[in-house]
């Protein structure tokens, strides 16, 4: 796995020990999908991104700095490239410094196994997501929810392989998302999605999939996705993955709102090449 | 300033990169005074830290190795002394990996300047705190919202030797603590503080000023404070922090309750001969 760690602009060899985004979380981060040693997103990611870096005032690497170290570090291979920025050095403990410089770093890891052809099985994480405005839709590196959601696989000996992903409500009780993906559900013909102005992020995927979709914001109980015609989780690595199985709810795949998400996957795969690999 | 870090229990040059401290803010820390070599709170520190560690399911390095590494970092000196424990590298993103190798580091800093001799001044936050009960309480390395409510002073213009403190309030208005210290009120006659039930941090000098006060733990609203006979702040970095002024809120030193609170950091210099410089 190939890595390249920086300081401002300048490469370093190791990643500083005092780094804010260590000690605090103090950053945000992309994870992209990268695909014959482009990433098919990159405006998208680099505007939430820049959106996060506003809403922190966390300054940013230059675009075109990190877009050429992305590059080179593809070197014509495709993948999942993080791009991780953080606040860097100094600062009086929580106060950050006047001047900060931003430290970042690329990754390239090995897509994750693809989904099942029959679409995934998900299930009900108990840890909620808190309400927190200031950071809602970010994505920020401050991740111990998802962290805490995820180890319940292994403290309820659930096979990873046999349920892949888990929904997630607010403390109010209001669904939001999945672990690592956005929700859309299919209720009277109509694309619905939770709203990320309390928590949850703002998905790059989520974003075209509503734009096609012409999907509508809406506030969804556990009973409004049991209950709705279709279900689909979405990022920007995996693309559109449809979804077989909620618990004990099972969606067949014959219906028109499934064959809809079907039809969103090869709209997906039409548009942007890197996702021809996830379809089934 | 001195730092070492550790993967394991072995001793490495640089901090991993790609360690979920630095991903996921996915660690817990503890910031201890040090004074002439030796951690006087160590043992609460370090239970802290363990319950935090439970919560998590993340592994602690041993104890004694700590201590051990802690003496020697220190060589006799005072100081801040800050332990940061991660869950180390490996995982399948959020999910963490089965058997996880915690790296941790210590460093040495300098202390906070010294309280003014006449309290403190506060200001209330605009930053709320979520409401997150699987995480309050902990000291864990999701501090994005103290990072938030400390740019205020910077947002608004405002001399940190002027106001050197903030009040936070949960999402839901309740008042939870400072940006960086516990926070106590007393209220006919009596000393109360939040709880650490949704929201903050179960703070080491907390425990012991409710011990010593026998203070309760109780909801408070804004103006519970505000109009309260006397206000302090503490954490075991500082110690007891008599508060002067809130906002346009000022407490006089020679009432009964603020002298209670000269006699209460007397007494934790008695116990803790490290609080001694606090004094004024």
């Amino acid at each position: 796995m190939a890595r390249r760690c920086f300081v401002g602009h300048a490469p370093v060899d190791a990643w500083p020990a005092d780094d804010r985004g260590l000690a605090y979380g103090d950053g945000l981060f992309e994870t992209m999908r990268a695909h014959r040693g482009d990433l098919p997103w990159w405006t998208a990611h680099w505007a939430r991104l820049a959106r996060g870096a506003e809403r922190l005032r966390l300054p940013l690497p230059e675009a075109g700095r990190v877009r050429e170290a992305a590059r080179a570090l593809l070197d014509g291979k495709g993948g999942v490239l993080k791009l991780l920025v953080t606040r860097g050095q100094g600062g009086r403990g929580y106060a950050p410094p006047a001047e900060a410089v931003p430290a970042w770093q690329l990754s390239l890891h090995a897509l994750p196994p693809p989904a099942p052809p029959a679409g995934l099985a998900l299930r009900w994480c108990r840890t909620r997501l808190s309400t927190q405005p200031l950071l809602a839709g970010l994505k920020h590196c401050n991740r111990l929810e998802q962290v805490l959601a995820r180890m319940e696989w292994e403290e309820d000996g659930i096979d990873p392989s046999h349920v892949q992903e888990g929904l997630m409500q607010g403390i109010d009780g209001e669904v939001v998302c999945a672990t690592a993906a956005n929700l859309f559900v299919c209720r009277d013909g109509h694309w619905l999605t939770p709203g990320v102005e309390r928590s949850g992020v703002a998905g790059t995927c989520r974003a075209w999939a509503m734009r096609v979709l012409d999907a509508r914001v809406a506030r969804l109980q556990v009973a409004d996705v049991e209950t709705a015609e279709s279900v689909f989780l979405c990022n920007a690595v995996r693309g559109i993955l449809p979804v077989a199985r909620l618990g004990a709810r099972g969606w067949a795949p014959d219906t028109p709102s499934q064959r809809r998400v079907v039809d969103l996957r090869a709209r997906l795969a039409a548009e942007h090449p890197a996702f021809e690999m996830e379809m089934s």
